[in-house]
């Protein structure tokens, strides 16, 4: 200990881990320290390089707060947070994959009844969605909960818009119960392609690496029922331009479904649409499990 | 890209920096994707375990701000910050080693001449420090430039302790310059060890691991002259409890050095010291460079 040097440092970290008497954090401190430094010695970092790495995570800290979450982009963005859902969400293959969460799911969302439209205001085109969530059998999950989310036509979430005073007002956003056939139907706004939020530092190391912000449109559920995995997912629209390149790679080819253009004129539940508007049908198959 | 899984996600991440046109940029991002990536497949990461990286991160960095440097704390007790110094400094076998660089260096610190007392009321034991500038041939190195600081006697660096009005006093930090025949000294007061902030995130996550905070008593140098690299270093006091498991892996045996006690008597310089004072010793020999 009184001799570190580049090839000692490493066990010398981890052996002061020795009396850390939490095996699983003693575990994942060994690996962060042999990663950290592998890295640190693969490109053999400079004293500039990291005192520019510790400028850029103390920005990360300071633009994020109770509105926004830039350690979430900066996950998202390095794939790190699709990685993390890959791996706890293996599942039968006949079951609805699951991917990123994202930052911008917000507790307590308004309870709306099948038929509802969910916009409460948000500007877009309308839309008409419905689905049935089965479980692997192919049985119908009766009052299932859903958590649904999306942006509006201009790509904003309704936490990214706080009205004059700094609250949200939520829009495009709500939670609905599956009927007795597991069956769920609303009405929304379409979904459209938007940038992340590319103001601040992750938007920079975006520019930097020339990525771009994009995400492809989507629309964003949470489904969970009793005895079986919640299911966090999106709903992808076929043809956007976005699909190949989505700045988190969140996308999957079994996600990816058709918003389905109509004239004005009735809509599947009865009710009438006015102006041209958009379904989307899609069915969710949910694991067997403890949720 | 549409078929994102955990084998192929590392691999699409890549691909993504593939218009990146700053080629270091895109090595180290392409290093830190692969093991950020393989960290979390070796550990098999769950999502309450991300969730909680993302919490603690944001700790960390709202408790950062221009006085407070919580990144650095987190790189250096995970032993980054003194791979990153050893990688950097490799140097001839009888130059002076480098430790690291810490949170407390002050631009701008106080300009002092040979003989001065830098503490400025912080208070600690009176030590008298005195030592020769050399390059690796044995020449003095005349007018160098030294920074030199240190915490006082409770611990605390004056950063640590602004006055009632948020104001830093500098105290017992201090700039000099070497005389002709590359010799300086100055009088302080003794080096003690001290645990580093540890009421915060990194504090959390040295007592959940079994750590202690504290490091091995030191006084930092940082020590420039044209033609010469510009070392940052700090000298050890012999006989410390802590210098075996130092909580930042500074420690080097060749920094170690005694700080010896003396009655009251007359210093080295042939001023006075009227109580009991410390007396330490200890050359530098800078390796040629461009700073």
């Amino acid at each position: 200990m009184q001799n570190i040097n580049e090839d000692t440092i490493t066990q010398a970290v981890i052996a002061s881990l020795a009396r850390c008497d939490r095996p699983r954090l003693r575990t994942i401190m060994t690996s962060l320290v042999q990663h950290l430094h592998a890295f640190a010695r693969d490109v053999a970092l400079t004293e500039d390089e990291w005192a520019q790495a510790i400028a850029f995570l103390t920005e990360v800290g300071h633009i994020t707060d109770d509105k926004r979450q830039e350690f979430i982009l900066l996950s998202d963005t390095l794939g790190l947070s699709m990685l993390v859902t890959t791996q706890n969400n293996v599942k039968p293959s006949n079951c609805t994959e699951a991917t990123v969460f994202g930052p911008f799911f917000v507790e307590g969302s308004p309870v709306y009844q099948n038929g509802d439209d969910i916009s409460n205001g948000a500007h877009g085109a309308p839309c008409y969605v419905s689905g049935q969530i089965r479980g692997v059998g192919g049985e119908p999950i009766p009052f299932a909960h859903l958590d649904v989310w999306q942006s509006d036509e201009d790509g904003f979430y309704d936490v990214q818009t706080p009205d004059a005073s700094g609250e949200t007002v939520m829009r495009a956003r709500g939670r609905l119960t599956t009927d007795e056939h597991g069956r769920f139907h609303f009405r929304s706004i379409l979904a459209e392609a938007y940038p992340i939020p590319h103001d601040g530092p992750v938007g920079r190391m975006l520019a930097a690496t020339g990525r771009h912000p994009w995400r492809p449109a989507h629309l964003h559920f949470m489904i969970a029922a009793p005895g079986f995995e919640t299911l966090v997912t999106h709903v992808f629209r076929n043809g956007d331009p976005y699909l190949d390149s989505d700045v988190v790679f969140g996308v999957r080819s079994t996600l990816i479904a058709d918003w389905i253009e109509h004239a004005p004129g009735t809509a599947p539940d009865g009710t009438r649409f006015d102006a041209p508007w958009y379904s989307l049908d899609f069915d969710f198959v949910l694991n067997a499990g403890a949720a």
